[in-house]
């Protein structure tokens, strides 16, 4: 199938090279106001052609967005706008209720596959686009009730090749679980950085010491926030209420240090370690 | 050289297993409480033999600590006791004040060389021993002015052997430095880790979306409290001041978001991506 991507970055040029590896893609275009990233996606083969919105569109069969939340928010009504009942739009959006919510009475609705790839890295653009990026991770679709079926199965189809397994979810649930699961574990990993970017002056020292342990930690607080304020942004009441809970428990690490309560540290560390037999 | 490990668990198996492919482990004992562990460590061919202290001791050029750093500070005076001045003894543990305060004046202080390798993982045992574990990371020497040349060039070449590179520091400042860059990481990790178990009731939905990014920054909140709590114990007073801050910047996260100045939420996550030119 043709297939434009709007957005040839990080998310949007990962699906393309798996989609075109597993055969399922005929034939990209890419659609992003960067003229360095089309450049780049051109040569690195993610992309076939570069298209404007109108002519991508009206010469693909299915339409992934794959821009920031906000943006892609305000530019779905308007990619709707344009299509056929041929023709499916999908985007990859890290919040979900805002955008169902601004086509929720879009009469092309039911074009529109709300979707989530539980993936990601600290890294943009499409040089760091990797096919194998989504194997095996959660592939989260929502409100499925308010798509065509045809346009479902299509995305379904899409899920499937990128090695995905399928979520159903609706657009709110979603919204609480990823603060929990990733948009909080970007705000500890920014504050982290911000700790020690503040206490510890010597950059050479961290640079010098610093363990596998505070690497992976604080990997995530290198995203960029043209991608980040959004889903904040968006998410905001759900982040807020994770946060606090998280400044909660980091007080109660304080007040067992504070006190030399030992059996209570042990106690916060030993309720820690129950994570091992969720994530293996 | 003869080599007794006392405590043949992640960090003295791992040792083991690099000095051993280096050739300059020519025999190596395993000291440990643990039955399990010494007989993983002899399957594994960690270790070539079991020894008491006594024996292990007597019959080794150098002797390495690597245990919890609470026994590690009780067990080494008696350790020096029984060395003689051609032996040499080392430790590996995260914090340092400690330790070198318990021997400060013990009549064969010269034979300790204070030591600590910038690595580790969230699993412990035999098991999880890697021979390749330290390769490029830095092995951090304290106060090697109050060690003996020889038992100083001994552990430089076994830091060496390692592929560590070797940074010279104070043991005070070591625990400040290790303070912000590797146990804070663990106490955060720890607290994102209560959090979402707190708020997340539902641990199937944990386990089926976890991305890459949480995965990542919860990782470390596997480690054990054995390890764990008598490191917070020995360096609370710079935890203490580190977390503090960190708690202090979770807040402004809380507060851009609370007031929706989203000018200054991207003013906190631009200032944290600085940590990339520091940490590629």
């Amino acid at each position: 199938m043709k297939i434009s991507i709007i957005g040839v970055g990080l998310i949007g040029g990962s699906m393309a090279l798996k989609l075109r590896e597993k055969n399922v893609a005929s034939f990209i275009y890419g659609i992003d106001n960067s003229k360095q990233h089309i450049t780049e996606a051109l040569d690195l083969k993610i992309i076939d052609a570069e298209a404007d919105l109108e002519k991508g569109i009206k010469d693909s069969d299915l339409i992934i967005l794959a821009i920031p939340v906000d943006a892609a928010r305000k530019l779905l009504p308007a990619v709707l706008d344009l299509v056929s009942d041929r023709q499916t739009v999908m985007d990859a959006g890290s919040t979900k209720a805002g955008i169902v919510g601004a086509v929720k009475n879009h009469p092309k609705r039911s074009r529109f596959v709300a979707f989530h790839p539980m993936w990601g890295t600290e890294n943009n653009g499409p040089k760091s686009a990797i096919a194998e990026s989504f194997s095996g991770k959660a592939g989260v679709i929502c409100n499925k009730e308010e798509s065509a079926d045809d346009a479902l199965n299509i995305v379904e189809g899409i899920v499937n090749a990128l090695e995905m397994h399928t979520i159903y979810m609706n657009a709110e649930d979603h919204d609480i679980h990823t603060a929990y699961i990733s948009h909080i574990s970007h705000i500890t990993s920014y504050a982290l950085a911000n700790t020690v970017l503040e206490k510890e002056r010597e950059e050479e020292t961290i640079f010098q010491l610093a363990s596998s342990g505070f690497s992976s930690t604080v990997r995530l607080a290198k995203s960029h926030p043209e991608m980040w304020v959004p889903i904040f942004k968006q998410n905001k009441e759900n982040v807020l209420d994770v946060l606090n809970e998280h400044i909660t428990q980091l007080r109660k690490f304080k007040s067992a240090l504070e006190k030399e309560n030992y059996e209570y540290l042990e106690e916060l560390i030993t309720n820690a370690n129950r994570i091992r037999e969720i994530l293996r």
